[in-house]
């Protein structure tokens, strides 16, 4: 069986969590925290030697690391990775973005505003940068998502559930999705897909 | 035929074009840089809405932006991809890791360190923060390469050439390799391919 070592409140965990959940795949979860100091044990560090999670643990006792990656082999020979090459190049593309422009300003602004041990890094002038930046990516989002439905394609692929991750609850960071029509209709779409789970589920105990 | 929108001093644009003079594909250069405002203007935004190089442009017209996208699907089909799934996720997580924890730091230090308008930026706390992520992530990277030769599999892959791209000339920005024996070795051992191309190299004009 699949274990996946994950924090309940981080985006970058819930992608794989979203995306096991609509494969409909049994896996166990290891909850830890970076915020606790458990994905830095020597333990986990022989697991992941960038000390991190999530963490996907095979069957075979084998690990990998980055959430994006397990999306990408975790959908590998299903209909959350285009067929058509030029679709799937795009789907690669958002996920990269969401690695280097998303994540590093609308994840880390929402730490920064919800976790009291991070609250002396979030000086007014990190604040503004983070919105700036957050809002830029959201602005490239929106581009597409303005007249698609979906980041990579005409079906919802791993782009749409890796962006999902952070997006549905940039709020919580201080973004405002109302300037985003076509980004709010889309948090709106995948919540509605058949087999959607919140960012709060867990799997039942394996 | 293929045209790839780059500025030469990148190691982003610079890991494309080293694939695509081992893939022997013809292409077109157009130089432009973030530096003088050339990827912010309305036609390069109309191509890439994230502003940015390098971007590529299929035969057909229609444009791929993040240089790891780019390798990806140039890639596609030939032994630059593992074919073994394992292996192959692995060298997605280190395509991931090195646009989240590796070109972060590591690019950065050496863009603060070489960009005289960038030199402002470069407080001691940033130089001494962005020292202290890019060896932990070049740390990482000698976990995997003190007893292997290659990041993922046992033969060169992309996520080897998208980690050369800001690797190589890391000393630029302050990091000695000398600490990371098993990364000095394989910097060397991609140099020494068949086929390899310097950060300096351009395609014969068109």
């Amino acid at each position: 069986m699949l274990t996946l070592y994950s924090y309940q409140d981080s985006g970058n965990s819930y992608k794989p969590r979203l995306l096991l959940a609509h494969l409909d795949l049994l896996f166990r979860l290891v909850e830890m925290s970076s915020r606790d100091g458990s994905t830095r044990t020597p333990d986990h560090l022989a697991r992941n030697p960038n000390g991190k999670v999530p963490l996907l643990e095979l069957a075979d006792g084998r690990h990998l690391a980055e959430s994006n990656a397990m999306l990408v082999h975790l959908a590998e020979g299903t209909g959350f990775i285009p067929a058509d090459p030029y679709d799937r190049a795009k789907m690669f593309e958002w996920l990269f973005f969401e690695q280097y422009d998303h994540e590093p300003s609308i994840a880390v602004r929402r730490a920064l505003t919800v976790y009291p041990e991070r609250a002396e890094l979030a000086t007014p002038e990190r604040m503004a940068d983070l919105l700036e930046r957050g809002n830029r990516a959201l602005g490239v989002m929106e581009t597409r998502l303005k007249d698609h439905d979906w980041l990579a394609g005409e079906v919802m692929s791993i782009a749409d559930i890796s962006l999902y991750g952070y997006t549905h609850d940039a709020h919580v960071g201080g973004f405002d999705l109302s300037r985003f029509p076509g980004i709010e209709a889309w948090v709106k779409r995948i919540a509605d897909q058949p087999g959607h789970v919140g960012i709060d589920w867990r799997p039942e105990a394996a």
